[in-house]
């Protein structure tokens, strides 16, 4: 009989090791594989950086509640934060999406102008990509192309012992607002006839259906002088990200609780969902906020920075990784983040 | 009442007609968007060409006919292919897989092994992408990248009047072989003790479940020292892609239906299964076969190249594309090709 190892025991990272296992670069201009948030390929004086995410429907997103135009924007974005956490700066995209026959002409044009307004917004060209049927759900891949002059690419691998570990913008927001959108629709369920009562949790709904990618903070990084010695965006939540830092960096991190940035707003809605925020924090995707970590000697740099937040260090013992809690306790850090097998 | 226009209505060319609509680029690095065989990016002395393609099940491949690993390898070929088709040399690709729980760490190793292979026998790296689970089937999305001087990519549009007509290898094997192997699974479905009767149709079959991408051509060309005027890939049947040039280029076309190359396996097969073999030549697809234009100038250089065909010429009428039968008549030529809504 044929051995069938299940993919929910190996889980996503495990695959992925599977995957790039073997794997010896033919071309020179191969700079980074599989393992970082995007390939880096060597044209000359500059690099580019590629990415590549796929997202399909009833697993990265819900068409009950997510408007097609929302996820046409959001899997630009997605990308987008991709480029960013190699820090670089997005050219080009391509986008490819398989879908059934029924979706209507003017669906697909709501996606596209969700794509488009994304675009805009980054200042990036949909330069090609493929349009075909699918005999089930909408499928969407998209590949963002980023440029850096060459040495300014900033990889997962390359932080060094005593680094601070930095987040942006706040955190937990999305996974709450995830929690929101599938209890009022099972509600819906129940009850066609209620409306959704969303106005408290506006800020975390438009965290899950509207996310930015932090291009802001690339621009901001390179005015201030400060290149991260390590960077990768979050999208499987912040503990499962500062493990791939100190992982591919071959050194351990210790995280504070109490520094970890929450909007009020995600602590309220939280509360009332019966959610700790600080587990949403630590575990809850589809962020896209920034984690990286810079050099002690850029500390007076950046400290002021009001959308910067400084929550931990990392040590030379990659054994050990660590979240400091409130009440001073050490308790290691797990990466839980998505399950997608 | 919202408007619902089905798919079927506009079709693919349709659809990417409205998808590009109104795009104008940002950056001036973007030469070549939607619309080719691959975007052309700007990178200093040379060009990036960045092809994507997605294949669905239940689409583009039939899993209960064609082995996983094949599955995987076709996958890249096709994006292969589609540089070919710009006159770049693939250097990296990235590929992201949709998949459900049915599918085993096994059925996923054999697919990546196909994606290897393709890697190894085209010389190209696989650096990065995404595997996701998927509710449904398997889908497969490659972006590949290639590299070209700057100046030597070749598209769609640029063919002069007078400019002669080749084709590669020979067309109509894949349809055929797609039609042998849906034979056999009714067949099959029917009788499950009924044993499939390949032998004779392992040439057609072979067509469609290991294409091959049409580098050596690309590599020979330089060597003969022949740059084609325009060059398209054939993956939605002859037919169509004549047209794709001759409107690309505001010319029209005329194609001598005796010099189609049919491979004699090819029609014996046809008529076997009571296909005309020209019919399947002209508007089967998946062949991977490269369509271009040379200068009357170049005549010389490439008429007893033994696997590049003259099929026809370019002539300055676009309002006349036209099909020279055995017997002398003209008839119309039509893009038939897939019909993916």
């Amino acid at each position: 009989m044929e051995k069938r190892t299940e993919l929910s025991s190996v889980g996503e990272f495990g695959l992925i090791d599977i995957i790039k296992k073997g794997i010896v670069f033919q071309n020179p201009s191969t700079r980074v594989g599989i393992g970082d948030d995007a390939a880096v390929i060597d044209v000359g004086n500059d690099v580019l950086v590629v990415s590549k995410d796929l997202l399909a429907e009833g697993i990265h997103f819900d068409l009950s509640f997510m408007p097609l135009r929302h996820v046409g924007y959001k899997a630009v974005v997605v990308n987008i934060s991709d480029v960013a956490a190699m820090n670089a700066v997005p050219k080009q995209i391509l986008a490819a999406i398989a879908l059934s026959n029924r979706f209507s002409l003017e669906a697909i044009e709501e996606l596209y102008k969700g794509i488009r307004a994304a675009c805009a917004d980054y200042k990036v060209d949909l330069v090609g990509g493929d349009t075909t049927s699918s005999t089930s759900g909408l499928v969407i891949s998209i590949t963002a192309i980023g440029v850096a002059k060459k040495g300014n690419e900033v990889l997962r691998s390359t932080a060094q012992k005593n680094d601070i570990l930095c987040v942006t913008g706040d955190l937990g927001g999305a996974f709450t607002g995830l929690k929101v959108m599938q209890r009022e629709k099972e509600v819906f369920l129940t009850n066609p006839k209620m409306q959704p009562q969303l106005e408290e949790y506006e800020y975390v709904v438009g965290r899950l259906l509207k996310p930015k990618a932090r291009m802001d903070i690339i621009y901001e990084l390179e005015e201030m002088g400060v290149k991260p010695t390590s960077m990768i965006d979050i999208s499987d939540g912040l503990s499962s990200e500062v493990l791939h830092i100190s992982k591919a960096s071959n050194l351990g991190a210790k995280l504070f609780e109490d520094k970890i940035p929450i909007d009020p707003q995600t602590i309220l809605a939280a509360h009332e969902m019966r959610l700790d925020p600080v587990i949403c924090a630590l575990h809850g995707g589809d962020e896209y906020e920034l984690l990286f970590t810079i050099s002690p000697h850029d500390f007076e740099k950046i400290k002021n920075h009001s959308d910067i937040h400084l929550i931990g260090h990392l040590h030379d013992n990659p054994q050990q990784n660590l979240l400091i809690t409130k009440g001073g306790n050490a308790v290691p850090l797990v990466a839980q983040g998505w399950k997608h097998f």
